[in-house]
């Protein structure tokens, strides 16, 4: 079965981070969620990166803010793909987080989502695994026929409502 | 063998494009490659995206710049993963072009890489692949043991120089 | 009689998109009020677009937020004029879905009013219809004169309370 | 015949402004480009402003740059559409000219292109005008198969040259 | 006695104008205080800077937020000194004010201060005025004297609260 | 006569203060020339400062860049009018150089002008001087009715050229 | 025993500056805290920094907001460290004082931590000590095994919660 | 004698690298200079801040671009004070190393300089080292001075062109 390491930098970004796990489950997919800190427990950012194939892991979301090394930090260690994803900040909306994600140097990316767009960043975690897994496929378009459901209700809602 | 779609928004484009089709030949990823855009081909986005699956592709990388709609529209027809390639503007820049692909509402993640991260965008393709492929998550390896070496080198020729 | 078509791309931008709506019904302008996503209801949005003119729409206002695509799309599939109306976001206050809606590339235009500015939209449509519709230029005429006459009580009203 | 005025707030933008007189051209579009100033002539523009749609103009495109005043000083004046033209400058791309031109407030819109879009401010006044004049809609779609055309051309080019 | 005209576009700014006028009454300058809008009272605007010398009017402040053009349209028909002062918005708190307002094109310039800087927009013009009037600048040396005692008893009130 | 201090943070900026020179000398102003840097010659700053109205000075131009604490520093000590001049940086533009000069705390105002605004730092030293000066202000008229007949001759000559 | 000068430009940035006095508490340096204006009191903060050795202090934090000239004020007249500490603002999170404090000239530099960022400005004080005092290098470490155990504390109570 | 480590991300960054080397050699500070990346050597960056205090080492530099975590990775791995430097890049002049860099999270201070600022990081290391080391803050008064000189022989060499 697919499994997903989900990284927060620290307790406080647990609700940002809560909306990629509530996917992964809905899609059946296991995930590892863990509180590691690529500045104040970098041994343990390093073993948790260094053995994440060896442990399963077939993608690891990385969610930080502010100066949010956390996604390189892991993408430094590994090759499996790395999903960063920027928590909101006061600094114009999240834009350090952003910045410090999505400009990785050449040779070491990190998949970068929308600042707090944790469902996006389990979204692309099934993605990835689909390649593989042909059942996640099938999931992931009963998922988009119920998301266009969902606003052609939205749709005649608001018909009803003018 | 692994595919990957690679779409620009306009044939001005390639420079930024092309170091993303170098990394995939390397690895020995096929590519195909395409001039399509997102306001002034929409008919052909759809059906590239549509029908992307079925014709082998299993990533999608799309750059475009300012109002960078591409790879969300690419997105709209699919579940294959879309990898953002942000082209570097005027406009303080290119953070016209990544904000317009990276900020993408939830249920339809675009994966972004850094403003004109060609060769990042290639190698998150081919992260995602090794999922699946092991041979390419073993190339991954070689890779980054080269980059590794090519940092070590240049750190003794400093040595030389100073 | 002259009808503006009016989307948006998820309910909750109801709010931003209802002062335009007040706007053209205070000009005896129909309207039809939509929600349609580029991402989650892409077909609906090509239908919509494609048969916009047939179904008697002079003007398309489009309401989106953060990686504001559909304007864009929209455009991409009619010549009718296309206003575009960025939402305001956590993110610099909006400047994502501006810089996404406003930098279109040569060749689609999107006419883009600033952030939250649906009373705007809903006056620019008035104007753009008013190049056809002489009741319309009445109309505005009287309408500046109005807009002119409450910021001269309001002159009045601060000279009383000074 | 539809007509259209161009203004220019400095003769040195008209290098922005030649490709919206091309496209005006090119549709059999009349126009009228001045250099008026917001700030250096006023007079000027309040005249050209108030004798604009008795003289025959039905759409106004205002270039500027930095602190670019003249769209809405235009606007304060007439009733007819108005087309903001944000021309590229030092300060952060032209951020300045573009939020000094999409940010009015309310009750006077000034319909936005990108910045140093001359071109699409001239088809977006093509569009707004195609409103009453069928033949402009006429044109506009075949510009649109052209755009069409020479993007899939360029498809076709990358084809051989990969 | 000195004169000091107060603009301000809207009603809604008295909050950030009441600073300056207090100021400027604290020093014993005369205010005319008035709502008139760039946009919606072009005339009135016109009339007022045209005619400011002759009422006896020696600085102007002009507030303005967003698209702020009320300071470069009344600098444009008087040669008096025009303070801008830029209101708080949501677009990045307040940039779209400031840069509006500072980034005059040659030839005109508005004296601006910071965002919301009612207080300053007053001190300024006291100290252009003091340029001419003798009793203003010693009171300034009293309000500068006044400060600096501010400041020493909330350094010797924090000694006694550490 | 008339005198008015313009102060450079470094000779490098001698550049971007020559046009307010210019404008001064054209005006018949007397100007004291200096390069004076609130970090490296802080003394000289104060010395400047303090003595600038004793020694014939009515306003103060301070031109610097990056974190450019001149004018602030000059204003602490004097109250003379502090015109800021900020200096283009590579940091977006010279946004570094602006906010850093205009957005001063209360009590302590600098009159801010655009980024690399020479000319309109030495017209608004001019019109803070008409204040007390009549003769200047009789200049300042004709300045801006040549500025309007340039402008207008430009607008004649673009007739010709299209 | 090693002391700290703290400076604030205001009482009220008393609240961001507590953090730094802490924890230069906790690790048992001496700390001189005062509140010191650049434009208010520049005499005082001359006299602050002229006799800041002498008068024991071996680093000095300064604390300010929006157009934030302190640290490079007091670094003019010192050749101690100065840690400049960014207060935040209206102004895009911040961003106006941050870059009127790291964007010193060459030549005057003043080490700058993140915006609020009280704790790392103690903290940094802390590590310039300890290059003198070892035993604050060992508290140092202590202090950095106590934030691995907290977060890994954080990490256990998570897995706890999922 | 005192030891600062000059670590670089990437041998491209060498031109601004090499003005905090020569103030360094200039102060008589020996210097260990190194190409080390965050991302692609993590190993030998653990290895050298690990290492960095009993090899001698009291201050490490740490200069990169981009999403620019060399600081904070060297900064997980000691406690010795380390110093950021921006390097300059193409998205709004570096602002995305200087936030990458300075937003540091509670507990691991980076004391960042401004962007490309070599000469200041260096200097901001012998300012360091001058709390524990007298010669050098002997030094520091001299550069101060010489630095006096030269701006003021820069105002003499004015005044004879002026």
């Amino acid at each position: 079965m697919a499994k997903v390491g989900i990284l927060m930098g620290s307790k406080s970004d647990l609700d940002v981070v809560k909306p990629a796990v509530n996917v992964l489950k809905k899609f059946g997919v296991e995930t590892e969620v863990r509180v590691i800190s690529a500045h104040r427990t970098p041994n343990e950012a390093h073993e948790f990166a260094k053995n994440a194939k060896a442990n399963g892991m077939e993608v690891i979301i990385c969610a930080a803010g502010k100066a949010a090394h956390l996604g390189g930090v892991i993408a430094a260690y590994t090759t499996l793909p790395v999903i960063g994803l920027p928590v909101k900040t006061d600094m114009m909306g999240g834009l350090d987080s952003l910045l410090s994600i999505v400009q990785m140097p050449s040779g070491i990316p990190v998949a970068t989502v929308g600042v707090n767009g944790g469902e996006n960043a389990g979204l692309l975690a099934v993605q990835m695994l689909a390649i593989k897994y042909e059942e996640l496929a099938v999931k992931l378009n009963e998922h988009k026929t119920a998301m266009r459901d969902k606003i052609n209700a939205d749709d005649q809602d608001l018909q009803a409502l003018l």
